[in-house]
């Protein structure tokens, strides 16, 4: 595997990235701490509930925190381009706001009623308030992004992010669309399905190096960074597939089988409805309104016997290796590359 | 009347502001249309059908078209100060898009099932979607806010301008989850109530108003408009709330008694529940989970009985008399405040 190769050839730095990781995503909490503790007590409660810092009372509580993955990429292709990290906390929080918002809604849409093993935001308070709470985070993000200008970045530098990461949230929402959109039908190509994942996940992660690099002045390599922040979040979103249909609960804290249910075109699905030897009878379940728990067994063994995890777990290695690629050809020196080849291997291959 | 009176004094001048207002309006139709030309085809198709451009199938149908209140206001305030109106289309668009997003997540949140006399985005494409194309909308409000540098803005007003309409967002959303939290409780204060629409929905007209006369270079005087589109969103705002009780369906386009099914604190409710005789009764038809729709008419008759229509109508004309005083002290040209004087006039009388 490309990703091990990576991981062993540099090993001796693994301890110091893993310690900076922790270090940048304890970072990124402040800075979202902060800006929590400037808005009105009612929101802020469930904004907190959310970012897994308190309980539904508003009690502090020691939870494991998210993963912090866009974050920690903008600030380590940042780094990685000899930018200043500090400085761009501002727009690292603005893209875990904007992701954790658009989790929020999704929640909603999907019916989810758990996430990182707690009740989902709108199971506790209600649709109305999970909604407006989204939409409050999206004020909060461009906010945050506002401060850029406050920590010595130029006014030009500043638009051209907002720019990136507005472009991004159109193409989260053109990709959801098509998301919900897919549910209702059977007809999914593998294109359809690379193109709604390279908007609903990709793009933002795209966003989080492509603005990393840039706002490190980082010039034409934020280009770089853009292919190999896409790539990356196709892997990463296949790997999600994978985890909604044989992932662990205890792992991922999502309830499985929900994208089954939902009857949620991910990539085995698409793949299976395909190639299985029982595709019509595939095709019969996904037909239905839902997907009923007794019928959710079936599906899956359909899925294993099909052979859809393997290539699923082959397009994944496809998109790690295109992203590691880019990363070369970024001409970012080696040893600035090593924490972010880490990170696109063991998202890769995460059991969470 | 203070209203009748300044619409006499400029009697000559009337037509005019009237043409201009349809022009205005028609200007940043344009430019939405603009806009939601370069959307993909599901989210063009739900974008315009809830602008009243189109039906539910996406062929082009001739209604009236909503209000356009905040984005006319906006070029009003610009021209008020002698500023560009077709520098700043843009901007009207972002707070157009503001605005109409928050209705179709208002309407998902409230259960609304009619806007403008037809049935409501969720109601046709589903909770889901309508969340969805609402985040879109933010989205396309900051990319239509950033084109205010292909017209010319500098950099810094363009920055500004962010600032004021993201604070109004996020005032926006603060005062929607209070609106919320209000539905449970009994014990609105008249203070808690003002405070409350002073966020959900003067915010965006004060914005409006400020950043018109802002980018409309009017320095010191965008200050004086944000009074007075504050003072306005105030009237406007409790004239909505007599005409959610006492309106006719006709002329609004809205079921009429949603406000107290959903038991919303409208200001006459807040009045009553202090002031009528019947306050105990009130308060019981109040803290029950719905008011059944057999109970309406005897809330409205106490309601009526408790003079709170008139309480309403007297703030209606205090706001309204302070959001002209504002517009006078801005030193604007008389002349110029015409179009605007009107303008707050014809809303605090409306009857649609």
């Amino acid at each position: 595997m490309v990703g091990r190769q990576g991981i062993k050839e540099h090993s001796g730095e693994l301890d110091v990235t893993l310690k900076e990781w922790t270090g940048y995503r304890d970072s990124v909490q402040d800075e979202l701490k902060e800006i929590s503790n400037r808005t009105p007590p009612s929101l802020r409660n469930i904004l907190r509930y959310h970012m897994g810092w308190e309980n539904e009372k508003g009690c502090a509580r020691q939870g494991k925190p998210g993963k912090f993955i866009r974050s920690i990429l903008h600030l380590l292709s940042c780094r990685a381009v000899g930018g200043d990290t500090a400085q761009v906390l501002p727009s690292a929080a603005a893209l875990e706001l904007v992701h954790n918002l658009s989790l929020i809604h999704d929640d909603i849409q999907d019916r989810s009623h758990e996430r990182h093993g707690r009740p989902t935001v709108w199971k506790l308070w209600g649709k109305s308030q999970a909604i407006n709470i989204g939409d409050f985070m999206f004020a909060l993000a461009s906010l945050a992004l506002l401060k850029l200008k406050d920590n010595g970045v130029p006014s030009e530098e500043m638009i051209y992010s907002f720019h990136l990461l507005t472009e991004a949230c159109k193409e989260l929402c053109e990709g959801q669309c098509l998301d919900i959109e897919f549910e209702n039908r059977v007809d999914i190509t593998e294109e359809d399905y690379l193109n709604m994942i390279r908007k609903k996940t990709a793009a933002l992660i795209a966003a989080s190096t492509s603005m990393g690099a840039y706002l490190g002045k980082g010039g034409e390599k934020a280009q770089y960074f853009h292919q190999f922040g896409e790539a990356l979040g196709m892997a990463y979103q296949i790997r999600d597939d994978i985890l909604g249909i044989w992932g662990i609960r205890e792992s991922t804290g999502k309830s499985i089988e929900g994208d089954l249910r939902q009857r949620k075109k991910t990539l085995p699905v698409v793949y299976a409805l395909r190639e299985s030897k029982n595709k019509a009878k595939l095709k019969r379940l996904f037909s239905q309104r839902h997907i009923g728990v007794g019928d959710i067994p079936i599906v899956v063994e359909i899925l294993d016997q099909s052979g859809a995890r393997d290539h699923a777990q082959n397009l994944i290695q496809k998109y790690c290796r295109r992203a590691l690629e880019q990363l070369e050809a970024s001409g970012v020196e080696r040893n600035h590359q090593a924490a972010l080849k880490q990170m696109a291997n063991s998202l890769a291959e995460r059991n969470y």
